[in-house]
């Protein structure tokens, strides 16, 4: 069977409703690079594709054939919109050359322009940036013929300014550069210049924004003696000069890094990528975690979660094996014939599980239901508000399912009615000398 | 679906080559008590069965319905003989009491004995001991009408000596019996005396045995701050004084222990239970581990293993994640649509495992497959001898085959031939900065 | 310097008042084998001596040359009374042979009859056993010429009967032995017999006493996979036989144990050796534990710990550094120029040491000293009753004293008047970000 | 007594030759933000001195009254000078404000200049820059009556060009100043100017120096979720402007630091302070480790060690207990009547302690001695080469020296010649059941 035909079929099924309230965002393919826009209020990624080498051709080892682009859908599901570019569609690239990195998207006047770093042919040039101009933001696009003249390097990162002037940062190496677009989007309208006022050191995925009249441009950093890091740096004038001001966030397990930062309803994300589930640095997956600003504009350095963003509510799955706190338990993957995913497993008496931010609506939620698989035949999961000894909201009384990897959805009745959002805490039950109380997959709130 | 019929068809499929090489040994059913024997050269067990109380029914706490058989076929895999024996089939005994506790099975004269408690019907008694005379030591059981005369009890243990007098061994309490049988081994010929000379404490299971001349009574045996234990006395006379000698097995996890002792080909081989794959203590699994002598006839202890008996040659499943040693690794449920069992997770660069003796026989092995899972593409894995920087014999390179669920089977040649029985530890190689190398099955070695 | 002169003159100094309150009892030479009595009411011990072998000798690995006794004073000192027999004084005994092994001592109509094994000249015995008699518990003892005649053996333990009749119980290796005495107690009036029905193994240290018409037989005892543990075994009669009943210790980090059992006012103890201040198991130290007995007459087992027996009331220094809990501290010697000893280190925020059992008498106590060693000058120290969050009783502000080495005393009031016997903790208060709080090396209460 | 009479008496005491070998510098007094010089192929510190607040006066969190020089003499021996400036000695300073802060020293034309901030009087300034001229080093220095002229802040930094134009650094705060200074050194000949190109957040202790003719500015940079580092600019002009390199230091425990760079007979160090010995970071201790430059300029980030700089040689105490890599031991302070310091302690069977850079010279050294305290009487210290299983060189075999606070010299040939600088590894060797080895103080090589 084709792999590519095998990861989309994949990708049907994994459009569950839990996906977006856990990191990764998405595990049917494998994705970097996450340049994360809001569109009409829309949330849009448009990542990278790391992909295993295919058999028998001659392959880098970042292997980057294409991009696709995704968009929350209902609030909690990351829809795949498929191809939009395949390595072999660049008017002006190179074939076969899997050095698809990353690109950015912006509107300007209701157009959506593409960016996108590739190998040209016939040049001995390392990366030219091409564009794209569609009607929607998730395509189709028409590509240029040709790519940006004056524009050598990788890592577009587009700003558009108040005054609607488009500014195109990109560079990968001890320097970053800057140009200003012309009204066209398709132009530079001045040569590149040096960004000055960066710390030394190797820099690539330049993403500059602009908040509160303050100019950020954020970066993936290498420090000698500690590897990747996301840093920033702020200015006055959206072409500098800037001054460092710290990193966003510390080198992840010795790997790359390459990220944006949206503001969506009023939060601030980080998007970035890990290669926890590949466990190969080479094969990443996308994720996104909160973000704050303090008060003189400096930025809170974020660490990576599992729980991720997003706040489940009536109807979804909650995926409480993407937890922000464990305690006396593990998660692995999930065994049997269940769908892929996690779960949490060896519990105990008094294990627990916190899971941050679900919302219970207007309080007409009555029932909840846990997705459990159980060896044995003696306890109960309790469901508490906001800590293991909070207010018990549901309980549920556990049966043999029979064994470990046999999953049973049980239901049981809400205790009292909750409203809003709140932490909730699953505590697992059973006899003290009990070694295992049961496996929990995930939880879903019912009216 | 009949729960009981669900576990018969599992247990068609769980009867893979496998089963042998690992603890516990079965694992379609929970088997407590295991009365290990030894006819014409095969092995068989003689364990109680443990089950999930059936909704409905007013069940105790330990509910144990009836008998299964179980033999070893081609030494590496139980054979479920079935059912041999229901609760409401005992002729003398109360209907759905659920209280069909640990039995015995010996051979005289060509005639298997298979001896039971029971809850006694129209009597104040906790428990009589029945028997049923068979020509084949899995059945048919005649079995006797009434219970044997003049004993009160739980677990017999038979020792039949080498002038062809029986013992029958029994009781649970602060005390234990022995009465010798008649020849037509379903009678007592004397009454039950106390046996003497055993420690203080709660005491059952007794099983006894004959070694070099020195009567053996192995029992379970309470202390106080300690839980169940195995304990010994040896005395010069089958029905005694005897002098106790210590512990056979410390306590595990708190819960209860029973056993029995065998000389299978040579090798003596604790039988006992543990309720570590239910996690909960009255749903247990039996497991066997090896046990030894020393010069002065005294046992020395046995930890239990995951490892357990069995020696897999060519053509079997090395069960590797039911190990000997394992090193910067878990094991953890295979996921994904693999038969139900476990693997060697969480591998990095060097994680080793190491699993006692495999049978290489006469040097015909060419090749080694292995069942591996492994969602990234770099690095290999190495078999070597005896320890983890010992001779390397096969190394698999590592492949994406779909992801951390998705199994495939790699097959290497071997570096050279290798004969006789080796321990054989499984190293994996990856980058270091990776944080996964692959999830491993199994091995099998072929010619 | 003589070293034997140098450890009487330790001796003097060590007898401050905080002793009891700590295991090892004394720390001025080593000592092993306590044999523990009360003799109106006064509680005496009666251990053997360990030496480092002197230079130039040709000594056996257990040098032991000579017997000290101690006395409680006070109900806190243990007052050394000096050598009471020296090896070359056994009128029998070979000289220099260094085996003066486990003595016992017991009262019979007003005198005291001293009992102790010892190598016998011109005769190729292991041990014989003699006796010296007295007007006093402490001496001068009168030695018997001879050994007792018909004993071979070690490790006497007598019992005196209700009945006034006494038992003389010995033996090492893999037998005990009893035999009844005459009333001269000088002699056997039979000849010794094997005490039956204890459990096979290597036993020694045999101590009998009697509770509750019951004869409990206690003894070192070798299992082959556990080394030396403390066992007993009871009877209806002092010649048994006996029924084995479990241990009263377990196996103290792979050495050698002995013991014996008092009942001083009411508390049952038991007296034993462990060499954790020599951290050589040939130099051991004599220590006591709280023993209890449940109702069925058995014993509970008893874990060794730094706490020891022991209640300090007013004036006695309260050495907490010999604990019954500890948290996020650890002990050390005691650097400077303070006297030898432990003190609580590396104390930080909320470090705490739990201390069992102090008696505030009748509510005189008025202030609270304590030793402090203090390199910084931020923080406190508090005192609460029974836990970390328990009614602060005292409370000291922290101040440099020159350094973690200087030692000076603090005293503060208390804040109320506390009567009765409690526990105590000591939690340590400072700047969440230093590393250090104080050193503390005991506590005093005042009128 | 006065407290700083006793410091100074105990300062003659510690001069013994062991402490240029380890970290922290100095312990007979604290000493923060040391400034090295090397004048004329000496080494000389200038560091400032914390002091525990006086009883009785209101004095600052900080408290510095005043200012000592060190110097090391004989490549081993930190000499304290005593006090150059006393607070109340500033001839334009506040009295008692306690606030001597960070100073520097520099030479020109062989004139000494110290350059001190200090709390103005009669001004509502924070501090102003005090100097003072000596034709020595260590002084006494003339102070100027009035503090420099257009500068204001704290943290003087001087660098003297190539060409002999001297420029001074100061400032503490969001900005870093840089002002040329006139020939006489006591007045800045323009104004200064912010130093450009620096991160953002708080910056202090400046301290510039140039190599290769890049002018290097290191100063203390405190990052909002990180805390006080040191980090580094570099620049290729005096004044700038400079690009930031990143961190030379990363945050120790959560305190400030401050530090200066010099190059010592071609081995570059690093000063810097913390407060590990006093357990308050207000009371820190100046330390010294070597740091690293990479080809392209750049610094490798330093650890803070234990061991520390310098490389002691025969007769010099081996200060092994300040340690650069210890396995299954400690290190405690020094208990019983031995100077104060620390020892290596809780050693058991294959303990070791690996100390890097011992000069054994020409081969001379004929003997080691070893100061030891044991408790027992069994076992040895092996000292090896390079690693564990290096090739041994010396051994001690072990004897009883009267306790574990009994200190003696032992001393024993050694094995083999050896020439050069080696690291060394001790092994402690006893019996697999023993819980203690020795403690051990240091070692010395002796002709």
């Amino acid at each position: 069977m084709n792999k590519l035909y095998f990861l989309l079929t994949i990708t049907l099924f994994g459009l569950t409703k839990s996906l977006f309230a856990q990191n990764p965002l998405v595990t049917h393919m494998y994705t970097a690079d996450p340049t994360a826009r809001v569109f009409e209020g829309k949330l849009y990624i448009y990542p990278s594709h790391d992909i295993v080498p295919p058999e028998g051709t001659e392959a880098p080892r970042f292997c980057m054939p294409d991009y696709h682009i995704f968009s929350l859908e209902n609030g909690n599901t990351w829809k795949d919109h498929g191809r939009v570019l395949d390595q072999n569609e660049v008017p002006w690239g190179e074939k076969n050359s899997y050095g698809m990195w990353a690109p950015d998207c912006i509107e300007k006047d209701g157009k959506y322009y593409y960016y996108y770093p590739a190998k040209p042919k016939n040049e001995n040039t390392f990366r030219r940036i091409g564009v794209g101009v569609s009607d929607s933001p998730t395509g189709p696009f028409k590509w240029e013929k040709n790519y940006i003249k004056g524009v050598s390097g990788i890592d577009p990162g587009l700003l558009l300014d108040d005054d609607e002037k488009a500014y195109l940062f990109f560079g990968g190496g001890h320097e970053l550069y800057v140009a200003p677009l012309k009204d066209n989007m398709k132009e530079v309208s001045k040569a590149p210049i040096l960004v000055e006022g960066l710390p030394a050191g190797y820099k690539e995925g330049s993403f500059p924004f602009k908040k509160d009249s303050t100019y950020y441009l954020t970066f993936a950093h290498v420090f000698a003696d500690e590897g990747y890091t996301i840093g920033y740096a702020t200015a006055d004038n959206p072409m500098g000069p800037y001054q460092y001001r710290g990193k966003i966030m510390d080198n992840i397990d010795n790997g790359t890094n390459h990220h944006s930062v949206v503001n969506y309803k009023g939060d601030w994300i980080l998007f970035y990528h890990w290669w926890d589930v590949s466990g190969y640095n080479k094969l990443r997956s996308m994720r996104a975690d909160y973000m704050t600003f303090k008060k003189d504009g400096s930025i809170k350095k974020v660490k990576p979660t599992r729980r991720g963003i997003g706040i489940p509510t009536l109807g979804d799955t909650i995926q409480v094996d993407r937890y922000n706190e464990i305690h006396r338990a593990n998660t692995a993957f999930v065994g049997g014939e269940e769908p892929l995913g996690w779960m949490v497993s060896d519990t105990r008496m008094n294990s627990y599980v916190k899971f941050n931010k679900v919302d219970f609506g207007k309080g007409t939620a009555k029932k909840m239901q846990a997705r459990l698989a159980c060896g044995q035949r003696i306890g109960s999961i309790e469901v508490h508000l906001n800590s293991p000894k909070g207010k018990k909201i549901a309980e549920f009384s556990l049966a043999y399912t029979g064994g470990w990897n046999s999953w049973e959805t049980f239901e049981t009745d809400l205790l009292e009615s909750v409203e809003g959002v709140h932490d909730i805490v699953i505590v697992f039950k059973s006899d003290w000398g009990s070694t295992k109380t049961a496996n929990l997959n995930w939880l879903i709130l019912q009216e």
